[in-house]
């Protein structure tokens, strides 16, 4: 019998942000998000397990991985291999078009993916929610990723009561993200780390207390696919998030100058009438929301600003589900 | 007789920022706030006024100026001569060596000058704490322009509560500001709006009531010369209304992409030993304190950060105060 399965996952834009747990090692977030999926981007996660007990083997994009990154799919694999009662080590090979640490949610389609595979190669019949709730054990956002469109990821207090569900599919709203590249460096400080220093911020405990009202405006805005009141509830937390963080003990200051010229165009172009929206992740990219009609022109202004490397587009994506194996 | 007089005041860098007033037209702020007054840069400003009534004017620089800034000359004016039941016109020659409009507190040295000048010269003898009161009815800021050094504006319910009084005088500890430029561009949107939206903010509450204990912490900083409590209580302080600002409605963006070159800087520096800390008022310019002794090194290192155009050091300074008419 081979135990093996693949599936793949999109990342996912945060519209309202998670930052900060209220339990690190279960990553229960301090405060419900929202998201959306980008369907234009994707992970592939193959595992297979095997009879034999070891350290468990992960290749990215064809590439041999050791250290904190293989160590952190291990440690995920070894709660699936408990639910399963199964002790094989693993071989995961993951293929994705995401550049890395960038604050592009890298880690949430992997784990998305890697979740959906690996429960399903060792045959466990988990139901949505279930697979949400493991995916968050290897990386919190990656619980987002698991169901399709937009989605919202209930706080909960206890590991059984935190996972994301759809909002809305997919189909329901040609909303764009249309993102400014304006470095590929790995980021400095990882957001397992930020996430740690959120609660030293003065700014942090209001944000989380505050986030279930945002939570709530925005999941209308996206019903009513209101995109005025989006904006300014989007914008909002995501300088919300940034403050806390450049406020937090040691500060994180993920912004780079060019992150700033893209910000102040985003507003110049709004205040011309093009309907834009900025968000930016743990990292200094900046992804500009847009209806479908402005992603062209949108993507060609963006490419025009001075410090941005490339642009990507995407619009919203489905779940994480099985593929077959290529 | 000769209604003439002449007085200098420097302008200050707040510690704890001045972000909104309970009232707008007396300028009653919505927290109490921290300053140094920047003994480097100042204004002097000679006041005549005349028997005869009519317009005022004000020449800056040499230059004869119309408009919005002599208007609020005259309204400030006003309040003199009714204190003083003058009515008489006046002539205000002001000269200053602080670039207007960046952020640099040049309205709150203006004032404070012109509110010394002003009251001498129609024979008003006005205590510290009544000047600081009449200068704050020009510009909020220049109450604390008033007393000397190291200076804490008492918010206050009402006009006759809302002054600035000296917590330690110039030379109780030689803490230096190098000031990056990196935009002399006059502002887009003035303080004055500014103030006016930051109740649309909602991180500005809370910026609000927890103030005083910044405050607090701030002034004990300064008692002790504690350099690392003070950098930690100003740096969260200044983030936080830049905070409020981009978050207010419309939101208000001051950075530039220079401004997140020189915080980059200014935390790396930090980080290699270098003792630095930054503070930004209502524009793009970053403030970098630090004790005397490294004010040179800090001073050749920003000249050579990109993007910053020149940069100005001081010290602390006085009070506003009377001089000879030149």
């Amino acid at each position: 019998m081979t135990r093996r399965a693949t599936a793949q996952a999109h990342p996912n834009i945060a519209f309202i942000k998670y930052w900060g747990n209220r339990d690190d090692r279960l990553r229960l977030p301090a405060n419900p998000s929202l998201s959306m999926n980008l369907g234009a981007l994707r992970t592939v996660a193959t595992v297979t397990f095997l009879e034999e007990e070891g350290p468990d083997a992960l290749i990215l994009n064809g590439i041999r991985v050791e250290g904190p990154a293989r160590d952190r799919v291990e440690a995920f694999l070894d709660h699936v291999r408990e639910m399963a009662g199964f002790r094989g080590k693993a071989v995961v090979e993951s293929r994705t078009d995401i550049p890395a640490g960038v604050g592009l949610a890298s880690s949430a389609a992997a784990f998305a993916a890697l979740a959906v595979a690996a429960a399903a190669a060792l045959g466990l019949d988990l139901s949505e929610r279930e697979l949400s709730i493991l995916a968050r054990l290897g990386s919190g956002s990656a619980c987002r990723s698991v169901p399709p469109g937009f989605v919202e990821w209930v706080a909960g207090d206890r590991h059984e009561d935190s996972y994301a569900y759809s909002i809305a599919p997919p189909e329901h709203w040609a909303l764009w993200d249309v993102i400014a590249i304006v470095s590929e460096q790995h980021k400095a400080v990882s957001s397992s780390e930020g996430h740690r220093r959120a609660a030293t911020s003065p700014l942090h405990a209001l944000r989380v207390a505050t986030a279930p009202e945002r939570v709530a405006r925005c999941r209308e805005a996206i019903r009513r696919r209101d995109f005025e009141s989006l904006a300014e509830i989007v914008e909002t937390d995501a300088i919300w998030m940034h403050a806390v963080m450049m406020t937090s003990r040691p500060p994180l200051f993920y912004w780079e100058p060019a992150t700033i010229t893209v910000l102040q165009a985003v507003r110049r172009w709004r205040d011309e009438g093009l309907p834009v929206a900025f968000t930016l992740d743990a990292g200094p990219n900046v992804h500009v929301l847009c209806p479908r009609e402005a992603a062209d022109e949108v993507a060609r202004r963006l490419e025009q600003v001075p410090g941005v490397q490339r642009v990507l587009t995407s619009g919203p994506g489905g779940g994480a589900c099985r593929i077959p194996d290529s």
